[in-house]
């Protein structure tokens, strides 16, 4: 295990769909969560996984905090690995209204471990490539 | 503020829908987001809230952990506050699946602020009296 | 292909989710979708099915209408079949707010193929007893 | 009433999110019905809508079909406005992945009323400039 700032990070350029805006008229606090989902996928993708894995991506922690509302716009969805343990990745995320976007609206760290899809129980970060080579040793 | 147990706590039953299931056939981390806000609704409810509040209920943080898998089933979700502050309330909730349920498949901490229906800007807690009265002083 | 009343209708209740409801202020149209996927599959476990499927349901195509708004609250989801062709089904589908319900709020006729698990294509409802001995020859 | 060609039609290019992903692999059929609900949205921002409107848009009526399953991919959204009615309007809208896009995946007429703010009753079409201008009479 190691703890250092990720090789790489991804962003992703989404538009809020009008089904996600609440009765409060904002952005859905669980669909922000829906959103980070969508910007992982990315990242993996951008790290040539998803048919390489084999493996369930499941989130087993999310910590997530919600600075400012966000409104039926573009929104600027970036994802960092940030730290590997064995059994688990943290990632960190924001979103950011892509017009008015200098601070967060939302940031989130989020535990993901991997399950084989066989076993359905969780793997080894190293024996995950695209993992275990996204962190740069310190 | 003050830190103590809640002088009552509500419990949902609800059921699973298959549109909350993703492509790992199991609820979807996102989607047990939305039960748990479903559990806080029922709580507010259920202390006479709603009308009576004339503000706007917005989550501010979570950290929810997820710990087994949930599939196609009747879920029960429990939701206690747990303490407060000036501007935010703390909630203590649980997702049980309702037939194996004896340990939480889903605990989290969800933290929210009440908006001034008019304004937008956070409310103090010791305005809203179904907070603060659910709090036991210690 | 027959076409006639079906021997039984079940009828889910369930509880309309602060998710659900969009700027409006009302059940989201897409929301009530969900709702209705829900009570097929219902019907389908009052019925045996589901693990004796081993195929896909899947929706070929819906005709729906919203007639009044539906708030939060609980409502009544009631399914029956109606038809069926060679290769589909159809099922005619209410929801009624659980407390003023008389007349539906929104109704719905949705068409169904069912595949094969592993060619994915569609099977002949012939091969589905579920959905076979559901319908009563005229 | 007239029934003509629109004068114009929007398309709107959005990606697939892992949570329209259902249990069956493809996009959910209740999340495509959200897909096209963005793609008025574009529509009707397209024409100067929005603001300008005070009314609310609220689907009466859709008949859609699913000809073929969608994945995880870009999709490209078409809209336009088909016919309209004194107090309905009727849209055309497809859906089409991204990168095999001839045949539409998924075909739907939706009917909208548009709601006053104030008294949730139905306007007249006439009444909606932007409803109005966009058909050409025959």
């Amino acid at each position: 295990m190691f703890d250092t700032p990720p090789a790489a990070q991804t962003q992703t350029r989404h538009h809020v769909r009008p089904g996600d805006i609440d009765a409060w008229g904002h952005l859905n606090h669980a669909k922000a969560i829906e959103l980070l989902e969508l910007g992982r996928y990315d990242w993996i993708t951008a790290r040539g996984g998803r048919g390489a894995y084999g493996c369930l991506p499941v989130v087993i922690r999310l910590d997530v905090s919600y600075r400012r509302e966000i409104f039926l716009s573009d929104v600027l969805i970036t994802t960092e690995l940030k730290a590997t343990k064995h059994y688990s990745a943290e990632f960190l995320q924001t979103i950011v209204p892509a017009d008015d976007g200098v601070d967060a609206a939302i940031v989130g760290r989020i535990w993901l471990s991997f399950l084989a899809a066989d076993t359905r129980r969780p793997l080894r970060i190293n024996a995950l490539p695209l993992l275990r080579d996204a962190m740069v040793p310190a």
